[in-house]
């Protein structure tokens, strides 16, 4: 091993604490509760800063070399043989499980178990009691295929969520140790990641958010909001291009609390990184802005590892990529450093090649005990953690009452009484306008009341109408503003907004494209969905109503493919009224999240929407039919309502009885009584006909075997909108013939 | 104007013709059939190769320094005016359609046009006459809101496609001038961009394929393929992850051809780049692995630009990024440099105040008389290159008949004869085998018989099952081979192929990665379906039948969210012979992309199966009613079939009638006659039910209001995939179950 003088960084900081000011103390003494063993002191309290200085210089004269991480030289005594018997302990929890589960990815804990030791053991604040107190460390595994690396961390740690059983049930069903890392099952886990590159956006959301908060609610005399987002990335995430987007906005945005370790081990599913990765990734992040380290030897050299991670704590004004080079499969003495130990089973064997090569007398999931005493210090150190900060919550709350009461709707999630009463009402009066704007006077209204609603558009903001207009921007040096300008980054922005909401429980984050660019974020669209986090997608120019643009601009397929995936809500209000509802049923829904698809073009107020009605998802808007027994059911969504009540309108003059039914969100309509959905669209009224600018795939279930469904199943063109619709037959007329024809 | 001495490049490149020798010549004489104003000579032939290479070395030593392009200084007559008014001719064309469609965005055709001339009136080759010719060089417009400084720009070098009357309907409905550049509306055009940064990714494909197709059937008598790709990128293209992906594999595979202009204009639609866009691009690039070079001056500093793209051909071994500071709107006395000119017409008054700024007298869409003069050049000179061409593939093809058979194979798209015999037969005695192995067996007895086909994998081709057995890796050094390594590059891979099928017909480019991660390159392939770029995408581990990686990576609405896509082929094989019936279909369908759902899990081969049967879309592998009058009609795809095999057997036990029906691609069961339809599926059975492991989302079309759907509606789970099968009821028990609850 090639570090036999270590300290642990606790004990190093510790050690700090006692010749430094308050506030430095406040930082660094995260782990005093914890009673450790003596040691002799620090060389030199200062060099760390100095140091840090000199690598800036450095680095502007000369970017080709990146200069590795100074080793600490502490004259102290030391226990790094707990340490590494605690990172063997790591590596052979994955490697157990992984066997038993015949099934998983051992590479990545096995080289990274250092990284992860010294970040879970000597560095990050957390309460492992409560893994959601709010001003924790975040930590993210953004390449989540090697989760028994964070699943071992947080079963040492104290986590309840990772016991030995969970170890032992790992990919099984029900357990809380899935083949990913899943917010949603797992305590302690922060974000859902194996996606590559969504991590390291998540972590780019959760450090803006602490950004934001810390500027919002800190003061001179209290600094409660105050902790480090950390990210592990790999070589996959770094070849992401959405990765690339959320770096360059993380920079820019002076994220200096964001630290990610980019596990380089030149191993990937196909092989050596050669065959398609060799770029320089180093200087990509300094040309992205970013402070980067490089620690050469990630497998043993902890001191190397503390070094770096104390230089990036002192670089305040950008994110940090350290660079460590491990091996993948570290001490596996054939598999290593190969891909076959990246995503399979070492196999017995090799199990016990293992075992010989890195001294492991143990049977399958065995903590040793002084690795387990090790550990058990961080249950009280967390249960202090966390009082102190109520401590000084309760401080903060006594002088700071209206700051206080927003900062905990935040963290609780619970929203303001009443909020809702901010939302705009429209008669059939008000004047037409385009969904978009009516989107925009929502938003400004919530912002308001919504302490936690923040977002802003991929360059768009103007075309979207998503500016908040009591805000500025949130910008380095602005971050307690709320506008967010993500430049044309969607995916990186959708990802962002997924960290952001996981974040803390009252934000509300939006986020905004035209609707057909979804396509660019809909992995990370999918994350919302799946891990439960409630971001508004405001998606405007929602059809070939955007006219000119042409079909590479006009969703066709859009609302279909939403509509298809779950636990997503897909909202397409026609007017005022149903925009605001669609806003309300966004902000209500904190698990979920929601898609609004609004128009470029202007829309009449319709009489018969409502809130109310939105919140049923279907519901009647006219009606002349008595009996729940109409001749004709019109069915209509967003900007093609006005359509179906035009038709109904001549249809009625003709002495049809007609019901207009506005469709604006399916999932919602699903989720209704059998009654109510027989009230809106009784079994017995098989003529019925929809219409919608969009592709009629899946209308058949609500028109029936006999009902038409008026739609496009072709891509778009480029002409003024009137034209388009015309030529496609998005018609009043194309409604009332199919209406004739189904009868 | 800054340079009042200049040449055009091919005047110089001419001169530099006499002194060099034969190889050189060919490149560089190429608009040598043109007749050419006199001039004085050269000051240093050499100058040029010594300052690349001097360039190069800098870069070394300080890279945080990107040099600026160096002017030539040319002692020569001149007629810089007639060029700057052939770049007012392209700034008004544009400036006067935009005016007129009241619709467009004028900015950055004002900007570039610069550049835009140099590339199309002295650099680029092509024949306007016809725009297919296959030696051209391509140009791609990646920041495609700007198409009309390439419509510009093609009516003036004389294509058919952009007469005076496409100028005046542009945006118009049928037009050949849509709101961006579409290749399928306008001969001329490429690719198909507008979405941001996939026209950079479809060069990277461009410029592939002339490496490739280089290394195969170059002879060192004869460089029979040989050509450039120009892109212009803008802020835009810049900050989408894509582009990052793409250029990365650029510089990877040492793409020394492609040569990609960034428009560095500061603005995009929210405003100035610096509110959201601070990186440093340059060296990012450097980062990459490209050359790159600034031009300062990219509104009047015209010999900068000559140069920067002399040196760029000098650099062979990468491609290269010529940063051109331009002036957004240049011209426009009150919108220039702002986003107000980005994406609106200027409005009368202000074309009026650029008009006089500009000096430019002349009516709407006038070209001046001298400028259609010197441009009217290209139309012979064009003809030229291609007779030349000619020519030289007729003595190629005298000496290499078998490589000339192929590459015209791959030049004209025609299919060799009897290539589908290749494809591979099963019976039910073949052993049970997962449809990505099977995959892997057709790819590589298409590969013995498509010359055109090539591709690979996002990282995963050992689980893809994509690597091509009797070919090595296409890299830098090996461009003759037709495995291509993506890396984790999902989005970047998919916009390459797209590029790669348009540089010739005959080129079959497939791409893989799991199906869940279609997600990451959606935009990609909504462009292949819109563009008519026939890309096979091989999607592997279709389904919760992948097992233990969970939710994150188990496909669920995707199927759906394809079936809804226009012009694209959903195709998901229930075994071999589907397998092969995909594949054919794949093949055939060169103006479409196929998307093929492959299980990870092990499939029977069922009796029944056919690729006659896969053609159809929906065919009948089992049936013991007769009369088209079955009791019950049992649907299912892909792994599910065997299921509704499975519980057919067990119904007729209990003799029922019951047909088994396979519905392999829904799109081309569409398209098949009502006759065939009714066949299949007789409208008077209602006893149907369909299964397949996703969502139901769309199926009421297939299985009638009274029909049964059986599918997965939430996330998947993390477990073996016998166990979630299972638990999400996707049996052949819940199969019966359905039939009889329906009957």
């Amino acid at each position: 091993m090639a570090s036999t003088s270590s300290l642990t960084l606790s004990q190093a900081l510790l050690a700090r604490a006692v010749s430094h000011h308050a506030t430095e103390h406040r930082r660094d003494s995260r782990l005093s509760p914890v009673s450790l063993p003596t040691f002799s002191g620090l060389k030199s309290i200062t060099s760390t800063a100095t140091r840090a200085t000199t690598a800036t210089n450095c680095r502007r004269v000369s970017s080709r070399q990146v200069r590795a991480a100074a080793v600490e030289t502490l004259d102290a005594t030391t226990d790094t043989s707990l340490v590494e018997k605690s990172i063997n302990t790591i590596r052979f929890l994955a490697i157990d499980a992984v066997e038993k589960a015949n099934s998983g990815h051992p590479g990545l804990p096995m080289g990274c178990a250092p990284m992860g030791h010294i970040l879970y053991d000597e560095v990050m604040r957390y309460n492992p009691k409560n893994p959601y107190w709010f001003n924790r460390d975040r930590f993210v595994l953004s390449a989540g295929h090697g989760c028994m690396l964070q699943y071992a961390l947080l079963h040492l740690a104290g986590y309840d969520s990772v016991k030995e059983e969970d170890l032992k049930s790992f990919r099984q069903w029900e357990s809380k140790t899935p083949g990913h890392p899943e917010n949603f099952e797992t305590p302690g886990v922060e974000v859902t990641t194996g996606p590559l590159g969504q991590g390291i956006a998540n972590a780019v959301g959760l450090a803006l958010a602490e950004k934001h908060l810390a500027a919002r609610y800190n003061k001179p005399d209290s600094e409660i909001v105050d902790h480090y987002t950390y990210v592990i990335v790999g070589d996959g995430c770094q070849m992401e291009g959405i990765s690339n987007e959320a770096c360059s906005l993380a920079s820019h945005w002076g994220l200096g609390k964001l630290i990610a370790f980019y596990d380089d081990n030149h191993i990937s599913i196909d092989g050596d990184t050669e065959i398609a990765f060799t770029e320089d990734v180093d200087k990509r992040f300094e040309g992205l802005g970013w402070h980067v380290i490089w620690v050469k030897n990630g497998n043993t050299g902890y001191d190397e590892i503390r070094a770096a991670i104390k230089e990036a704590k002192a670089v305040k004004d950008k994110p940090t990529l350290i660079k460590v080079t491990t091996t993948i499969g570290y001490g596996s003495p054939n598999k290593s450093n190969s891909y076959s130990v990246h995503g399979s089973a070492l196999g017995a064997k090799e199990v016990d090649a293992t075992r010989q090569n890195l001294g492991w007398p143990y049977e399958p999931f065995h903590v040793p005990d002084d690795v387990k005493q090790h550990w058990s210090r961080h249950t009280p150190a967390g249960a202090t953690f966390e009082a102190e900060w109520n401590a000084k919550f309760a401080e903060y709350e006594k002088k700071y009452s209206e700051e206080a009461a927003e900062l905990k709707s935040i963290t609780n999630g619970v929203l303001p009484a009443g909020w809702e009463k901010a939302l705009p009402t429209y008669t059939p009066e008000s004047p037409a306008d385009a969904t978009r704007n009516l989107s925009q006077q929502n938003l400004n209204a919530l912002a308001k009341v919504l302490p936690g609603l923040l977002g802003g558009s991929a360059d768009l903001a103007s075309s979207n109408m998503t500016l908040l207009k009591s805000y500025g921007d949130f910008q380095k040096n602005t971050p307690e503003e709320r506008n967010v300008r993500f430049g044309v980054r969607e995916h990186g922005m959708g990802a962002i907004c997924n960290g952001i909401a996981l974040h803390s429980p009252g934000f509300i984050p939006y986020c905004a494209t035209f609707f057909v660019f979804t396509d660019y974020m809909r992995a990370a669209i999918r994350i919302s969905a799946l891990c439960e986090a409630g971001v508004i997608y405001v998606m405007t120019h929602d059809s070939i109503g955007l006219g000119e643009d042409g079909p590479t601009h006009q969703p066709i397929e859009h609302l279909a493919s939403f509509r298809a995936m779950p636990n997503t809500l897909m909202l397409r209000p026609a007017d005022g009224n149903e925009t605001a509802g669609s806003y309300k049923v966004a902000v209500v829904n904190r698990k979920r999240p929601s898609i609004l698809a609004l128009s470029r073009q202007k829309l009449t107020q319709l009489p018969g929407t409502s809130i109310e009605g939105v919140e049923k998802g279907g519901y009647i808007i006219s009606d002349n039919s008595s009996g729940n027994k109409p001749d004709v059911i019109l069915i209509g969504t967003g900007s093609e309502l006005e359509i179906a009540a035009a038709a109904a309108e001549d249809l009625r003059k003709e002495g049809k009885a007609v019901r207009v039914v506005s469709f604006v969100s399916w999932e919602l309509f699903d989720e209704q009584s059998d009654e109510y959905k027989e009230s809106v669209l009784p079994a017995s009224v098989t003529v019925r006909v929809s219409i919608e600018a969009g592709s009629t795939f899946g209308w058949q279930k609500i028109v029936g075997s006999q009902g038409k469904a008026i739609g496009i199943d072709r891509f778009g063109a480029s002409a003024p909108a009137g034209k388009i619709y015309k030529e496609f037959g998005i018609t009043a007329e194309a409604v009332i013939a199919a209406a004739k024809e189904v009868s």
